[in-house]
């Protein structure tokens, strides 16, 4: 197959050739494959799910988790949902040519400050192959061309979903090597991929910790990491408890396995023993397995089962339901905490008090910080930004959801009449 | 002295911990703590002098280049130039607080997105002892800690630079670690400054190749690379050849040591024999070396002396009166040979042609692209952005200037009355 022929440095700058047209296309080009790709996943769905088949059945065999063979399924239902998303990525603005700002300068000189593509994005994903179309999507949508590199247990469902997708691109017009997918799930060709600097402008890897380590290693192009998020939510002398107890209870229970789901709830003293044995009662009653610092379990009381939480708990996201739970003693004290153990991803207060909230937004050095409401809205789609390729913590280019806009760059358009520098 | 006494680590430490009270400080208070700073170095120019007179005798000794000690040279002169700086500085706007958007969501979440400084922020540097204050007053100014690392000729000058800076600081009301020198100028601290993830947000070099290629091998924290600049100026076959003139003259003569400056010149072939010749005569009456392909030195005649280019010559960044001539045969071909040789800096078309204005625009791959003007204008202050400390080929976080709104990151702030996710 045509798809997985090339060398990755071959298919490089295959991807690289094709950014610079991607670059220039209106939207209603860039739109129309995407549509004709939400059109020939439905079509060619019996064909997408016999390769899935495939890999299931390898699956098996190799005595993959239950939870990895899920993640791995597809089925018609999830391919109709694929395409949605994909005719979702149509509706959102195109974020290309968008001009940021513009003033005309002293000397007459019209400079505008205007969104462009990156060029090409590598996106580096683990299991599930819905990825190969949603970064395919995101990536044509801004503009750029995109080398997908999937893993070896969902190969045979992304070489048939690639396919797909490059055929109703090229059928609607997009150049030649504006999206590809490299085969072989070694960390040979993850390094080849992470070191084609001057091809390759950013890699965005969608996956678990490892994935990232071994990126990090290598990597000499700038890499997008999303994130882990150890989240917190901190209740305050004054909060309101019913809307403390709701926040908790959401962050926590709602979707466990998540980034933006908290891992560590902390309360302020003054309400500790009215408040901790009515949330750890019900966080128990909702199957959480909790931790907490001696002046929770002391407060606990016969709520709930608090075992002793260690120094290694506050750092740890369990993507779990598992909570750690520990009174502070003052906002001050909140924040400290949160800076030290946190991952700069989400982080609430439950407070009526505009003092604290305040000096928690301006002190927690997060991407997201919320004052009365659950952490668990970190999400582009959410925040209105549509859809999103992951969430960063970093604090450079992107912070918190990487959406469109995040997937671009700028550039400064100049026009004169003829101006020299003085 | 204390600026110098602790280790690296140890500086870095203080100064994250200084980073969260930059941040919620008032633009008043950064303000008042830069005319401290302006003031003492008016005051105690004496001592500086005293110093920098150290560093050029130890300069001396050791035979540094006539242009090392005129970049290492201090007079009053030029002490009140850099108070005066500072003092530009002070007159710029906050970056920190300012809301970059915001909306309500349909949920009645009110999300903002609000800039908030990086943190601390590492700025290595050579020769230039002003880089000691420039560099402090913009990490300041953007809310920032920051740790300075210059280089060892500059060293006396750089301490006392250093001290005057911080001890003005801190007599303004600024906490303690907020800035720091670290001393030496070996390649060991260097690599112990780079790998201070968790203590430094991100590291700014500013000097040459030589600097940039030891922090790209050793950094885990990111870096911004202030660029190398291969720029050119393309005269179309439509241009207003006396405003090519006159661009030509002024990206390459004018200031040939910088950045922005043009290294190439690439002519349309229908406008080669009438423009060459006097713009080649013009370059070598203004002592501008010339390196041309074959059409040019035809074209040129005997209007000037053109050596034949090489490809190298199409890669070099002379930063000096030297520049390489081409002739191309379309607006698409210089939009290629640019992407293929230049380092996305400041790239100028000089055109009549709307249709030939917009292909350059949108299809070279750089910073700041011109149409009709020179490539000189590629400066923060000339952009209007103020200072700035550099100019940025990457395409992550920063492009172009990089000024005090580069020096800074985001946050989302989020506000409910007790919002859970359904």
């Amino acid at each position: 197959m045509a798809v997985t022929a090339s060398t990755v440095a071959e298919t490089c700058l295959a991807a690289k050739r094709a950014a610079g047209q991607l670059a220039a296309l209106p939207s209603g080009a860039k739109n129309a494959a995407l549509e004709a790709t939400a059109a020939a996943l439905i079509l060619r769905t019996p064909e997408i799910l016999e390769a899935n088949a495939r890999d299931l059945e390898a699956g098996r065999e190799a005595g993959l988790s239950d939870a990895l063979m899920d993640r791995l399924a597809l089925d018609t239902g999830r391919i109709s949902v694929i395409a949605r998303q994909v005719r979702d990525i149509v509706a959102l603005p195109d974020p290309v040519g968008e001009v940021i700002e513009g003033r005309r300068l002293y000397n007459g000189l019209e400079v505008r400050k205007v969104r462009v593509p990156l060029g090409v994005i590598a996106v580096v994903y683990e299991a599930r192959p819905n990825v190969t179309i949603d970064a395919a999507a995101l990536c044509l949508k801004s503009g750029n061309a995109v080398v997908l590199r999937g893993s070896s247990t969902a190969a045979a469902s992304n070489a048939v979903l690639a396919e797909v997708a490059i055929e109703a691109g090229l059928s609607a017009g997009l150049p030649e090597g504006a999206m590809a997918l490299v085969a072989g799930g070694g960390h040979e060709e993850l390094a080849e991929l992470a070191t084609q600097a001057g091809a390759i402008d950013l890699i965005v890897p969608r996956g678990g910790e490892g994935l990232k380590a071994a990126l990090k290693g290598v990597a000499t192009v700038p890499v997008m990491y999303a994130a882990s998020g150890n989240c917190h939510v901190y209740v305050d002398a004054t909060a309101s408890l019913p809307d403390a107890l709701a926040i908790t209870l959401n962050a926590k229970v709602q979707r466990p396995s998540v980034c933006n789901a908290a891992e560590t709830l902390l309360v302020h003293e003054a309400v500790a023993d009215e408040f901790l044995p009515t949330v750890l009662g019900e966080l128990a009653a909702a199957g959480v397995e909790l931790r907490g610092d001696a002046r929770t379990r002391a407060a606990a009381e016969s709520a709930a089962a608090v075992a002793p939480a260690t120094n290694e708990d506050w750092a740890t996201e369990y993507h779990a339901l598992t909570l750690a739970v520990g009174v502070v003693g003052s906002v001050a004290e909140a924040i400290e905490h949160i800076n030290r153990y946190g991952s700069g991803h989400s982080e609430a207060i439950v407070t009526r008090d505009t003092e604290a909230a305040r000096a928690f937004q301006l002190g927690v050095d997060a991407a997201c910080v919320y004052v009365n409401a659950s952490t668990r809205f970190t999400d582009g789609g959410e925040f209105g930004m549509g859809a999103e390729i992951g969430n960063s913590t970093q604090k450079l280019h992107a912070r918190g959801p990487i959406g469109l806009r995040e997937l671009c760059t700028f550039k400064y358009l100049v026009e004169g009449v003829g101006q020299v520098r003085a």
